[in-house]
C-alpha cells in the first residue's frame, strides 16, 4: 500500500475537525493568529540510509535538515521564526558528531533568524532520524494551496531543475543503476544541502494562486497541483531551467531527461499565478538571487501535457512520483 | 556523556533568542497569543525498543504517544486542541497495524478534544519510531516552570506512584534483571498506556509555583525542580501515595522501593503551592478522578531529604535519575 493511500485512508480523518491541517493534502497546517501574522507549520522527517547517507557531513546534515522544512514554509509565503527538534541518536553516535550537527543549526539559524525552541532526544537501535517541527507566519489569509490553481494560470519555477536529483546519482556512496561520475560537485552540493527560496516570500503572497515546493520531482509535485486543482497543464520542456552542468549531461545522454523532470531533491517553488501579473512579477524577479522561469499553462481537462519545441512528448517515459508529503 | 550535557553544552545556546523556550529547561516552550490563550507546545518521540517494546499493541501504543505529549501541556495547566505526527514505519510495518495505530488515535482525539494537523510518514530500517508535537492554550500567562518553587512551598503529587516503572519490570517482554510476575495486570496496563491529568488544569493554572510531569522517576524529577529552583525538599515517604498492588509487593520486597521511586513512566503530575492554598486545593481536590497528595516541603538549600516514620533515609540507596527532557 502507497504512502499516499495509508494517509488518504487512515490519517486524513483524523484531520477533520481541524480547518486549517486541509485534509493533510497541503505542505503546511495553518492556525490562527499569532502576533503579526497567521501560525503557519511543517513537520519533516529525514531519515539516515532513507533521505541521507550516514556518511554525510553532520554539520551540512544539520542544515538540510532545516532547509527542507524552511522551503515547505516559503513555498507558502511563509516567514519561519522558530522549530522543534527531535533526534533520535544510534548508539554509536559520538559527541564531535553532535557538536557538528548543532554547529550546524546554529549557521542556519542565523541564515534564516530562527531559534530553537524545544524537542526531545532519545536513543535508538536504528539510523539516526531527525524530525523538524517548524513555525512561521503568514502575512496573508489566502494561502496558496496545492488546491487553488485557476484555469489560464501560468506555471512558474524558481532556480534550476534536476541539480538535486543528479547529485544523489553523483554522491560517492549511491549504489544505484545509473550513477554519474563525482564530478558533478554542484549537483552534490545541491543534494546535500539545498537552498530554500525565502526570496519568494512577497512574490507568493502577493500573487501565487497555488503554490508548493518540489520536494519529490517537477512532474510528480506539478501533477499533484493538478489532482488537487482539478485542473490539467501544458508544461513545455524547452523552457524548463537547467543548470549548466545539467545542461551538458543531457547533451550527451538525453534518457536522464525523465530521471531530472521526476527525481526529488530539488526544494525549489513550484507555483502559478494569473497571466495579468506577469509583468509585475517579472519587475519584482530582477531583485531575486536566482531565476524566475514560465515553464506552462494551467488548462482545462486533468491532464498533464509535454511539449518540446512544440511537439508532444509521450508521457509514458514519464513515470511520475506521487508526492507523500502532508 | 549524558543527554542532560549534551543539550546543556550545544542546544540551549540555539534557544538563546527565544524567550518562551526557557532555555530548553522545561518541558514546554510558550509563544504568543494565539485566539483565547497562550499557545503552548511540546514534543516527544517513542522508539521501538527504547519507550516500548515491538510487540505492545498499535492501538494502545497510538494513545500512549499523545498521552505522554498531553501529560508535558496539562503539567503546566495548558490545554491541547492539536498534534503534528511523524511516523517512522519499519518496512514490514503492515497495512493493518497501521490502521490499529489510526484507531488508538482516533479514541483519544475523542476523549481529550484532539486533531490531526499535519505530519510526515517515512520508512526506515531501524524500529518505528514515533514523533508527536503537540499543541495546547494556557490560560494564564504564570506558567509553572521547573524552575519557579518557592521556598516553604507544599510538595504535592496526583494519582499513585510506581506503577508505570513496575509495569515495565512486569511486562511479559521484558528481560532485566528483577522482572515480576505478569500478574500485575494494572501496572501493566499503566505503562502501555497512562492516564495524563488534563483534570488538574484549574488547580495548576491557579495556584502552582512549579510543576512538571513524572516521567523519569519521582526523585529524580523532583530533582530537577530542586536544581533548576535553587532549593531543597524534605519528603516522608510515608505519605507518598502507592496502589494497592504497590502497597503488595512493598510488603514483601521493600528492596522495591527505590525502583518504585527512580522508575520512569508514571505521568503523574509534581507540583508545588504555597501553603496558604492548601484548603483551596483541598476543596478542589474533590471533584477529581484521582488523589492528590502532599508529600513534603520545599526547603532551603539544596538537598533532597527523605523520611520515613521521622527518620532520615540513606539518600545513597536512591539513584537519581536526570531527566533530559526538554
Amino acid at each position: 500500500m502507497r504512502e499516499k493511500d495509508i494517509i488518504a485512508k487512515y490519517f486524513s480523518p483524523l484531520s477533520r475537525n481541524a480547518k486549517g491541517a486541509d485534509e493533510l493534502k497541503d505542505d503546511i497546517a495553518v492556525l490562527g493568529n499569532l502576533g503579526s501574522g497567521l501560525l503557519a507549520i511543517n513537520m519533516d522527517t529525514l531519515v539516515a540510509g532513507t533521505h541521507f547517507f550516514p556518511s554525510d557531513d553532520p554539520t551540512i546534515l544539520a542544515q538540510k535538515a532545516l532547509r527542507v522544512n524552511i522551503s515547505d514554509l516559503a513555498s507558502k509565503g511563509a516567514v519561519p521564526f522558530g522549530y522543534f527538534l527531535s533526534l533520535a541518536l544510534p548508539k554509536d553516535a559520538n559527541e564531535a558528531y553532535v557538536e557538528a550537527f548543532a554547529h550546524g543549526l546554529s549557521i542556519d539559524q542565523r541564515n534564516f533568524n530562527l531559534s530553537l525552541l524545544g524537542g526531545d532526544t532519545v536513543k535508538t537501535k536504528g539510523p539516526f532520524t531527525i524530525t523538524v517541527t517548524i513555525l512561521g507566519l503568514l502575512s496573508n489569509s489566502e494561502i496558496p494551496r496545492r488546491s487553488t490553481a485557476k484555469l489560464g494560470d501560468d506555471i512558474y519555477v524558481s532556480g534550476t531543475i534536476g541539480d538535486g536529483a543528479l547529485g544523489l546519482l553523483a554522491h560517492p556512496d549511491y549504489r544505484g543503476e545509473t550513477n554519474l561520475t563525482a564530478k558533478y560537485s554542484r549537483h552534490i552540493s545541491h543534494y546535500l544541502c539545498p537552498e530554500p527560496r525565502v526570496e519568494l516570500q512577497t512574490i507568493i503572497s502577493q500573487y501565487a494562486n497555488a503554490s508548493m515546493d518540489i520536494s519529490d520531482g517537477l512532474l510528480g509535485d506539478l501533477n499533484n497541483i493538478l489532482i488537487n486543482s482539478k485542473l490539467g497543464a501544458k508544461v513545455n520542456v524547452d523552457q524548463i531551467p537547467f543548470s549548466e552542468e545539467t545542461k551538458s549531461i543531457l547533451q550527451n545522454e538525453m534518457d536522464m531527461l525523465p530521471a531530472i523532470l521526476t527525481g526529488g531533491d530539488d526544494y525549489e517553488i513550484l507555483f502559478t499565478a494569473d497571466p495579468k501579473h506577469a509583468d509585475d512579477i517579472k519587475k519584482h524577479s530582477k531583485n531575486l538571487h536566482f531565476n524566475l522561469t514560465k515553464i506552462g499553462n494551467i488548462t482545462d481537462g486533468s491532464k498533464l501535457e509535454l511539449f518540446d519545441s512544440g511537439q508532444p512528448l509521450n508521457m509514458a517515459d514519464f513515470e511520475l512520483s506521487h508526492s507523500h508529503k502532508w
